[in-house]
């Protein structure tokens, strides 16, 4: 390996392989850094529906060709009060907008793909990275590969590296703010190998509990209950999870519903996390280094996209122009989207779950807010613009004394 | 006084009061009883911001004159985080609807002059009524007046005597079901005789509080700050109440704010009650009888006046052909309405006053939530619409399998 590049990308997930991929296109040279094994980042399983502007951003980076072959554009939403379910219809309300459907486990494997065909400098298995000089002007990496130690040396790093990585935990504590909420209860999601049970996702709010189904593609359906957190999977077995979707979800959907056995069977616990700020000297986090939402609504992965291209485009603009404006502004453009994407994630987790702490009149609020919305055009609006992904604008200026 | 009328309305606030003047309008016989004498009733202060539909159901009643002359139509609303200000544009974000800022004690004099001019059956310091025979055919009410014992028979019982009087008290206990919050802090308000320190009113979320700069008339403005309900009025002289307002409301505002001796000054708890259902055999509850707001947003007597409106309109129906389809379906079409008012009471609250388990990510989504609001027009359309009333066809289907 070289002992210098412009950028070392901690973290080959979506964040970090989509960054390198962009700055590539830039001519800006990269080294991406994992700790993990190819097969095991390809294999990973998480989010599944892409906003607007992210399938806009992996156009930009050249590897969406299968993307837009395999991938089912949504154009509406679906929302449940006890099984009586009603439509946001996203493009007709966003001007014509919507979402795709398409795993976050495929797009790391185009993006993957993409990097190997070219060659790009892209090592798995790259064992104790550590981040040296960050507040310096000679940022150095140094990590182990093939039984070695490397050292290299950078102008920036980029930590892509998730909430477990090295590259937050290699921020000062007294720079650092943490901003947490963590919920209580869990996901207990199944992905099976069966057609859906509906053309567009049900996000139900039911007195058992939250339920969501969605899909991967037309042949395979990954279905979510809300479970208490010290459930455990072997108390869920195949048909009751079956039966508890069938009940949550309504008539209707249990009626189209097809069960099958488990590929993958897990419960996740739903957290909001924001780390302030987002950049470290010469370090720059993106992703879920930074900041984590709950996953009703499917922010997560669309808001390491919009963070990659804030950083990208300052990246580019540092050394196209020598302007370390774009650099300058990056943590405050990036939380201020952040934090409207953990409002929305935070306020639909709030909608739909039930709360060990509810009472009657909680619940109360919780009906006649979706009475509401599925009364409301306006009310309607306002979700699918979130859904769809907030245009970059509305976090341009910041509000209050802060 | 007669031995029978049709109906016998409970409480002369303006619930009770418009209900008696639209039943007038429409050829129908009522009484009213009120426990206060004219003097407390006509002196009471309460809100003082009137939905379109509330004015609209003034002017059907005719008693509208002098509110078009003196109330203030107020065409915006404005928002406020640390003191930075931003404003929602009513009328342009509504297609041309608004609100009129009119006193409660206004509206409830107006109303006494129509009955008066009329010589309309209003008993004021009407005491021990009772409410008999309600789940029969031919309900009866006793009371106390003028030193002498009374009963009267009547069709219909309206109850119009708020939280605190004795027509929701009259169904028994396990006919109703009760929804309560109570928040956990209380408005200092204040009334003086001095010009409004701005046109339109201000809704401010500050980190010491909650404030509101409201106002009656371009002579008296009406002020308001969150405290806990700990606090005693003897703490807080008119001077430490000023300072707080011009800190809590920002400095544009401070500095036209005019200081003066407080008309009235009081701390308030803020509530939120629902009591389902509306109907008990032939007693229907109206206002406050059946339902609190938190004054946030000012929904409680313009609540009073749409169930005034559905429950006029349904006794009109029931008078002149027949029918009881309105009078079956008053308490589930109003309880529709209320529920969806109760929801933005408690979201305004929620969103502008400081709680005491407050933890810095919930302060943050009040932050962002504001910001959001500044940002999308959209959002600015759905405070707007439920600011100058919902519609009443939102509230038309039920939602869910309750």
């Amino acid at each position: 390996m070289p002992r210098h590049t412009q950028v070392v990308i901690v973290g080959a997930g979506p964040a970090g392989l989509l960054l390198s991929q962009l700055l590539h296109a830039a001519g800006i040279d990269c080294l991406v850094l994992e700790r993990r094994s190819q097969a095991y980042v390809e294999a990973r399983i998480r989010a599944g529906v892409l906003e607007q502007g992210t399938v806009e951003l992996l156009d930009r980076a050249g590897v969406s060709e299968r993307l837009h072959r395999e991938g089912l554009p949504h154009h509406g939403v679906q929302m449940a009060l006890d099984g009586d379910v009603f439509r946001i219809d996203l493009h007709g309300l966003t001007g014509g907008r919507s979402v795709t459907v398409y795993g976050q486990t495929e797009v790391t494997q185009d993006l993957i793909r993409a990097h190997q065909s070219r060659g790009a400098a892209l090592l798995f298995e790259a064992e104790e990275v550590a981040l040296h000089d960050l507040a310096g002007g000679r940022p150095q990496v140094t990590y182990q590969h093939g039984g070695e130690s490397h050292r290299i040396a950078c102008d920036f790093v980029a930590g892509c590296d998730g909430y477990h990585g090295i590259s937050r935990a290699s921020i000062p504590d007294d720079v650092l703010r943490v901003f947490e909420r963590v919920y209580p209860f869990g996901w207990l999601g199944i992905l099976a190998d069966v057609p859906p049970c509906n053309e567009e996702l049900i996000y139900s709010n039911h007195l058992n509990g939250f339920a969501l189904a969605s899909m991967r593609s037309h042949t395979r359906s990954r279905y979510y209950v809300q479970v208490p957190l010290t459930e455990r999977l072997e108390d869920w077995p195949d048909e009751r999870l079956w039966d508890e979707l069938a009940l949550r979800l309504g008539p209707r959907a249990a009626s189209r519903m097809t069960r099958g056995p488990a590929i993958e069977k897990s419960i996740a616990p739903l957290r909001s996390f924001v780390a302030e700020p987002m950049r470290y000297g010469r370090l720059f986090l993106a992703g879920d280094a930074a900041h984590i939402v709950p996953p009703t609504g499917a922010k997560g992965l669309n808001l390491a996209a919009s963070d990659v291209g804030f950083l990208a485009d300052a990246l580019m603009e540092h050394y196209a122009r020598g302007s370390d404006v774009g650099l300058d502004a990056y943590s405050g453009r990036a939380l201020a989207r952040v934090w409207m994407a953990e409002r929305f994630s935070w306020w639909f987790t709030s909608l739909t779950h039930r709360f060990p702490e509810m009472d009657d009149f909680a619940r109360h609020m919780q009906v006649a807010e979706l009475a509401y919305i599925r009364a409301s055009e306006r009310a309607q609006m306002v979700v699918a613009e979130n859904y769809v992904g907030l245009p970059l604008a509305y976090a341009a200026t910041p509000l209050g004394g802060r």
